[in-house]
């Protein structure tokens, strides 16, 4: 039988709660759908700071290398927050992006009908967004030397920013795809006016739009993608950028949807392997409670289903479950209206399971 | 008497008719206040380029450094866009900022009453958004060395983004000042899990912020500034970063409160001399047919008054005067809810003229 192998990490925070309803959604997939899954839990983010000294320990990355998907809740915490920066958890969030090759973060954005309401934007200008960042991963400043020295105006501190030709290739080639499957507009963000690695950049994406003459490419400037995703956010469909820019852009892109604690996403690499995700942190603040929305999390395992396994029956029934459960009115605190009728974390896992 | 030397930069695309009325409110100073100017026009930017054949000739750099503020329209058209970097506009920006020291950028964001529908932020999100964005000007990636090189992977490309100590603490100085002069609160915006010179921002700031124990300091990461823009907006009173955070963010505030026709910025080095401009660019689509508003750039001069002169009851007499004229309901198409009753640029420079 073709037993697929997930890595999963719980993590820190609300990460254990929220990834235990997604478990139980695997389960019911292997018991309606026939698909068989093999899940080996692995330390990973300030637990494993705790526990084996390391935010990433090399048993973690081997799990993960041996799998076929890795299913990640959420990492970090106050309490790591003042580590030096080898015992950070951020640190090993970077390291096992470099060390499983994830050069392409696929960050959906859009609305869920019932939580319209729940957005700072007005309905009228949110109607109708549904858009994609796909955000480079494992390049630009993140990973360039850093370093200190001493100058006449006091230390001085470097980081550096780099790309080559293949790096953006890969990533404006995914995207590209992704817009073919979709409204086919892609807009590529960058600051060409200044940076030099984005008119590198700008190039590279314009080389690599030759192949795709049927997708329609803009150029916008990050300053003003931050605006416009403000002013028209459903003119947007596809949305590639840099490591730096996509951390902001993508981040703005899912607050303006209110729907932050709903929305999942992959990190990918060549092939089929990817890590699985929600875009919620660890919440520090609720850990524990049993008040957490395991939405996101669920449906990153949709996500999973569609971009690694071709499950895509499995997916339609996950997320149809998720919508039907939300259509009939429940919340979890962080969504519902009126706090006094919100669910908790097991009770709306359950209905999910039950609905699919 | 005292004649203050005002230099001129008109610029590109609207630049010169919005700077027109600018100058007729510095004309009507003298006459109400008994103040004396000086204007001296130079030319930057893409009309510099046409006619010296750099964006920044020498000569404008002299009439600014002898002029104790310079009044800038906007730079730049899709004309100059595909020019080599030596030859675009915005080179000339960041040349200017450069030679003449101005390492701050202040950008106020805030609400006109009479506007707020123009966001697309729900009302209710809006009430009370009063905020300033001080953004670094002359350090970080926008000047650091950039090239390109050859590698296994193809061309790369790259660019160095740094920080001294001294950079830090003159602008983080400025910010807790400003702070002081407002709600006292202060949020410092970098991304120190993942930056070198985020920590060093950091770690100065804080240094700098025990000289300010009446300033209420945060750190907040970037990627969670962007979201807390949307979801809090009227949470921020001043926000402090390095350029292109400062570049990105003060662009998605700015856009936020509905009021980017309408919103005035400074840049300021040492001692009083400043820059003065409207927050948006030289839109080169409406340029030439009178209906630009010159609503940011009369706010610019209103700025300039009280950040350089210390003239406040003359700025004081310009912001009541624009919002009497937007009070009696007279309206740029730009922020015309009913576009067939818009006024032009000359009619509403003359009813703020008028009002003053
Ligand atoms: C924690 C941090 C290093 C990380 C990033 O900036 O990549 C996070 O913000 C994210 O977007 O996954
Ligand atoms: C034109 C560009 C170089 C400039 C910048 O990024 O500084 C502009 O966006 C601004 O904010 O003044």
């Amino acid at each position: 039988a073709d037993v697929k192998k997930i890595a999963v990490i719980a993590g820190d925070g609300i990460g254990p709660e929220v990834v235990a309803e997604a478990e139980k959604v695997l389960k019911r997939t292997e018991e309606l759908f026939g698909y068989q899954f093999e899940t080996e839990h692995a330390l990973f983010g300030g637990i494993a700071i705790d526990e084996k000294g390391t935010p990433l320990p090399e048993e973690t990355l081997k799990v993960c290398q041996s799998a076929d998907a890795v299913l990640l809740g959420a990492v970090g915490g106050p309490k790591w927050d003042n580590n030096s920066k080898e015992l950070r958890p951020e640190t090993g969030l970077l390291g096992i992006r470099k060390a499983l090759g994830l050069f392409s973060n696929i960050r959906p954005a859009f609305i869920f009908d019932c939580l319209k309401e729940a957005s700072t934007l007005k309905p009228e200008v949110l109607e109708g967004t549904d858009l994609i960042v796909v955000r480079e991963l494992t390049g630009g400043i993140y990973f360039g030397e850093k370093f200190r020295r001493e100058t006449a105006n006091g230390q001085e501190a470097v980081d550096t920013c780099a790309y080559n030709v293949t790096e953006i290739e890969r990533i404006a080639r995914q995207a590209f795809d992704i817009a073919r499957t979709r409204r086919k507009k892609l807009a590529s963000v960058d600051k060409a006016n200044v940076l030099e690695t984005s008119r590198l950049w700008r190039e590279t994406v314009n080389r690599i739009a030759v192949d795709y003459p049927d997708v329609e490419l803009e150029h916008v400037l990050v300053d003003n993608c931050a605006m416009q995703l403000l002013r028209r956010p459903s003119s947007f469909d596809v949305i590639v950028t840099e490591n730096m820019f996509g951390d902001i852009l993508s981040d703005e892109a899912a607050m303006l949807t209110g729907s932050i604690g709903m929305l999942a996403s992959a990190s990918l690499g060549e092939g089929s392997f990817g890590l699985y995700e929600p875009v919620h942190g660890s919440a520090p603040d609720i850990a524990g409670q049993g008040i957490s929305n395991p939405i996101a999390t669920i449906l990153s395992v949709a996500l999973m289903f569609r971009l690694t396994f071709g499950y895509h029956e499995a997916a339609d029934s996950i997320e149809r479950a998720v919508k039907e459960v939300l259509d009939a009115g429940h919340r979890t605190g962080d969504i519902a209206v009126d706090k006094r009728s919100a669910i908790g974390t097991l009770a709306m896992g359950q209905l999910i399971v039950d609905a699919m």
